[in-house]
């Protein structure tokens, strides 16, 4: 399994399920998992999927600039740091942000967010 | 132990270590340490230190903008994600950076960087 196309493939999930589906979220995070959105701290799926939807928009498109992972210890966890563009609909201007996951393995194979930093990169 | 205030208090000795004696920065790396610096992925201590050391610029200035901290598991470690602008000496303008470190504790109730993330942002 190579590392850097597990991040891409998660990366690209994540974002195309927010720009098109951001309740679809949910089955990403778990009760530990943890957002810090622009300096709020959030914990658990329901809490976390709560604000996202709740952003005061309702359309916008993520445009990924770059994307590098390295794995985060013995427990078979990833860490994938995002830097792009965030178009929200009706804004004439894109905002530059950057955003960190930490992905942890599920029994079934898969991966859950553990770990989620968000932040608009203001010029 | 407040995360954020060892965070803060990793963050304020990691850049000023950067910008006054950036050989001094070995410490908090080991062996099993990974940097990823613009996409290119070097690890263990000596091989950082030595990527670190040969930016070409001889001084420089990190100007601290965010420090958003999470732990990062059961393992004791902590995530922390910083934004920020570098003053290169010379350079008439400042550069926007983004950078994560996942510090793991040592038996002697510190930290080391076991992750280092750096991406410029560019405007």
């Amino acid at each position: 399994m190579d590392p850097d196309a597990v991040a891409k493939a998660f990366v690209d999930h994540y974002y195309s399920t927010f720009d098109t589906n951001r309740a679809g979220l949910a089955n990403l995070y778990q009760e530990s998992s943890m957002l810090t959105f622009e300096g709020q701290k959030i914990q658990g799926s329901p809490n976390i999927v709560a604000k996202l939807t709740s952003l005061p928009f309702q359309q916008c498109k993520h445009s990924i600039t770059t994307v590098d992972c390295q794995p985060s210890g013995p427990a078979g966890g990833m860490l994938v740091f995002v830097s792009g563009n965030l178009q929200i609909s009706g804004e004439q201007h894109a905002l530059k942000f950057s955003q960190m996951f930490h992905l942890m393995p599920t029994p079934q194979s898969s991966f859950y967010v553990l770990n989620d930093i968000f932040r608009l990169n203001y010029a």
